[in-house]
């Protein structure tokens, strides 16, 4: 699994206040946290009103000084995507995200066309998000469509099809795995990615639906998730589900994972 | 999902000690508590060397004085299991089960074809359990043959396909779920229930494992689990998969699972 850390980011109260503060060090720790517990990205979301590139600037070398791991510059602004790119410095990593909606393609495309920074693509446009699957279907078709203009592969999108919440749609999942299935299949080497808590919004306990969400998931075919590294919960889960899908050998990541103290108990005397 | 409590079984150390001890308070307060958590099943297994039945009339007793449920009579014995059956009284139960091994199903099917008692069957035989989902559905077929001799129908079977260790077969979680699957297809009325820990024999934090082994047997079709009703996070992640699946429409019996204190921090004030 593709692990995208979603831990800086300013809309997460402690971490907007953080930013809000200057406190390098919370960031500085954030970084740090999400590379120990084995995040592949660092997701990194000003979530300002004013000066976003600036603090993009600022979290971005705090990040890079801290781990070695590339950086998915996160932001609903495709300019703003794009100009923080030159803060990651020959680092490739990805930017977060483009969608059907308005030009935000045409911003990001011809700029990272030809590069080997990938891409994260919402499966909305104009409307919002299509209710079923049929209309995202149509807005992936849409995005393959730009993507190939502009000579693209499929390898380095990140596809996320968005999830409903469960309280408001009960079709939320199944819509969600049917566009797994039927992306990977026409695009076996294409990455689909998520957010794991958006599924659980408004109901109680929302670890309990996020993770069989996860599960679920990926047993359909997703291979990244935008989500909490730290969460040893969610960890331990992503490693067993890895297993018994059959891409984990006899446990051997699972158990070096437990080894290396990402799940399960953190005091084991 | 129709849940099958596991506690009340002698081969658990705890209830091992109660049994040994005569602790009728303990056995009693494993049904109260199994009852609570809306089980559909108590499971009674005496596992004991000598005068089983002896134990298997206390234990019913018990069960029958503290709680209204169904009993599931469980032993390896057969015999055991049908001479069992006088102490549930009018209370139509399962039998905890037979398999494709020696003669087990003569035993068993004659003394419940006439009744509207269900069974548990396991897809194993003489030679121990099959490596390979063809093998297991041999078997299968070989107990349905049987059953439709003795004019059992399909809805009062309880298929059991096995699990083998995850960390001795990297295909274990495979296997199931294609038994699953061809069986359903088979016989849409079958339930298939499995215990839901053997998946993480001998590997470390054995819920990370267990918890999605649920997840992923309920999306291929297992129907119920002979598990502990009263593991809070099992429960809670139970719930979550019957709505994500479709099967719980805006979460109403989630959220009344979690108003009834199913699962869920216990303490929220």
């Amino acid at each position: 699994m593709i692990i995208i850390g979603e831990k800086i980011n300013g809309s997460i109260p402690k971490t907007g206040a953080a930013i809000a503060a200057k406190d390098e060090e919370y960031i500085r720790m954030l970084a740090r946290k999400q590379t120990e517990y084995g995040a592949t990205y660092i997701d990194c979301c000003a979530s300002v009103n004013e000066g976003e590139l600036d603090v993009q600037e600022w979290l971005i070398g705090l990040i890079m000084e801290e781990s070695d791991l590339p950086i998915a510059i996160d932001s609903p602004d495709p300019q703003v995507c794009v100009d923080a790119m030159k803060f990651c410095g020959d680092r490739v990593g990805l930017i977060n995200s483009v969608s059907g909606e308005g030009n935000k393609m045409d911003i990001v495309f011809p700029v990272i066309a030809d590069t080997k920074w990938g891409c994260v693509a919402l499966l909305s446009d104009d409307s919002g998000i299509p209710s079923d699957a049929e209309g995202r279907l149509e807005v992936f078709h849409k995005i393959m469509d730009k993507a190939k203009e502009y000579g693209i592969a499929p390898d380095r999108l990140y596809i996320d099809p968005l999830v409903e919440t469960l309280g408001a749609n009960p079709e939320s999942m199944l819509v969600f795995n049917e566009c797994v299935r039927a992306i990977k299949e026409e695009y076996p080497t294409i990455h689909i990615t998520s957010g794991l808590s958006n599924i659980s919004f408004g109901l109680p306990v929302r670890k309990m639906i996020n993770i069989p969400f996860m599960v679920l998931a990926m047993a359909a075919g997703m291979d990244s998730a935008i989500m909490d590294p730290t969460s040893r919960d969610m960890n331990g889960v992503l490693h067993a589900t890895e297993a018994l899908l059959g891409e984990d050998e006899f446990c051997m990541e699972y158990l070096e994972a437990y080894r290396d103290n990402l799940f399960g108990p953190i005091d084991r005397d």
